[in-house]
């Protein structure tokens, strides 16, 4: 992984995108676009994708505002094109955000394959597989790259960029340039591995989550409450090696390998003996008890206000950030 | 859980907090105490703790300061008592954070029974033992409470609350007024269980760090990076089942059961199957590449900027949280 910055500046206004498939995260990819002063192109095949896009944009302008992004004629660059061939033949990026299917993943990357110029950057944002899974059908494989991004992409920083194994490091860095240039956090992961990184990191926890709610020892809007007034601030500004680094004192992690790891491990044998799926009787819990502890809201508005949220954890830590620079440098 | 806030004013001023055992986490919970006009006495065997104890509040004071507590004239009213009998005489809350073994746990609650104060709060910061593997020799069990907080406990809000199944409601109550009152966020865990909840949480999705690692996926500082830039900011404002019910768009955590749960539970069958444990090899990986990522600053260093980062993310949202309330109200 590497995120080093590119030495030439580089702007994408102008240039072209087009955007496959505009649910939750293609619509915010084209808002992202849009935002930069891209040209966006939607393929979706969804009879009424227009007015979707038109209200998600809509919905995004004050989170927008509030990174310091462009709000203005937002979707004077915007258009529709239904046909796959025509919607990709012109663009210089490629984000499919498509279908979570692979067959289907393989048959749509063939096709764009062959209408799209050679120098387009074609993208995946695909949360499972891998782009060697994705390729089959290519005549280029190795032109393929994940650039997987986490709900929503024109708010949360990480995009996962996974480049296949015959990919060249030149097209890589091309991507890495594109989300960076983005306002993104591209981070290379150079071995491809099913899920990626942070998609397994929360199947485990939530594993557990689940766990503990169809024993009974907490309910889901307690566990939630747990998480945001403790580790969630903590991972925010240090991941968990550098927090149990700084848990183990002056040694560090040396000092909670000898004296909390064997405790850990011990809480591991458990929770592997431990049967958890999402069954019937589970699935009836979770549902029940999400019903109780968030109906009370719509979906819109809970989103709104994580959004919110968000924003305020990214602009705080970023305005340190500059702070603890500007005395340094000072 | 419950986190109801008292109908009464409650102040600790003057209040007599009795600290056993002051290490990292015994040293954090003295100064929250001090900042808050408790008189705190400290119990540590330590020949230098009163050095050390010094040295932590002192420390301590620009994180007080930017989280608005009183930090003039801390000192005044701290002293230390090596006998154990005599350090909690007097004391209306007794926070023990010492060795974290269970047999030694049971004697020490066994001696500081019969030399404490009918009234007096019985709490135990352990991570690791509920109150019923403690209070063994207790001739009034029921008494003793855990109040586990997160590193550092003057900083982080969360304290689980976990009472012993002869726990009486009042006395809960009592020990989840005291943290309120010392401006945390405290949390009824009505069910005993191991390690409570957010540790088991913490184990989990460690244990797929330590994977990815192993494994060669992945960087330590990588995959602290990727949790930082994505789920960290996720999970600072909300939960994992808040998460996933707003990932699943409009229809919530329905959508999120149909979908990508099965996903979800495949990754959990292979990480079942794979075998992860503190094996040297995986010491020796672990220590090597915490070395080159964070070898370059001291501990002290690295506490300091987590701290600072903290602040920023409580603070911010706390300021959210208090506009929203105001525009609402108005």
């Amino acid at each position: 992984m590497s995120n080093s910055h590119p030495a030439v500046p580089f702007t994408l206004a102008g240039k072209r995108a087009t955007v496959i498939g505009a649910g939750v995260i293609g619509s915010s990819w084209a808002t992202l676009f849009l935002a930069h002063g891209m040209h966006v192109t939607i393929n979706d095949p969804m009879p009424d994708i227009k007015n979707k896009v038109y209200a998600y944009i809509e919905a995004a302008i004050p989170s927008l505002q509030q990174l310091g992004l462009k709000t203005d004629q937002l979707t004077t660059h915007l258009s529709f094109e239904s046909e796959l061939s025509r919607a990709v033949a012109s663009a210089d990026y490629i984000q499919e955000s498509a279908l979570e299917r692979c067959d289907f993943k393989a048959s749509l990357w063939q096709q764009v394959e062959q209408a799209a110029s050679k120098d387009a950057l074609l993208l995946s944002s695909s949360s499972n597989y891998p782009a060697s899974q994705q390729n089959s059908k290519m005549a280029q494989p190795e032109r393929l790259i994940v650039g997987h991004p986490f709900n929503p992409p024109h708010l949360i920083p990480l995009v996962e960029v996974v480049p296949n194994p015959l990919t060249p490091p030149s097209l890589t860095a091309r991507a890495m340039q594109f989300y960076q240039a983005l306002g993104k956090f591209p981070a290379e992961i150079e071995k491809e591995c099913p899920d990626f990184v942070v998609n397994r990191l929360q199947a485990a926890i939530f594993r557990e989550c689940v766990n503990l709610v169809a024993q009974g020892v907490i309910k889901v809007d307690e566990l939630d409450s747990l998480i945001t007034h403790s580790v969630g601030i903590r991972w925010a500004t240090g991941g968990p090696f550098l927090s149990f680094h700084l848990a183990g004192g002056p040694q560090g992690l040396q000092h909670f390998i000898e004296h909390l790891a064997p405790g850990m491990q011990q809480i591991w044998q458990e929770q592997q003996q431990m049967p958890v799926s999402f069954d019937e009787k589970t699935i009836h819990i979770l549902l029940q008890q999400i019903e109780q502890s968030y109906g009370y809201q719509q979906i819109p508005q809970l989103a709104k206000q994580r959004d919110e949220q968000e924003i305020a954890v990214l602009n705080a830590l970023s305005a340190l950030a500059h702070k603890t620079q500007s005395t340094q440098s000072s």
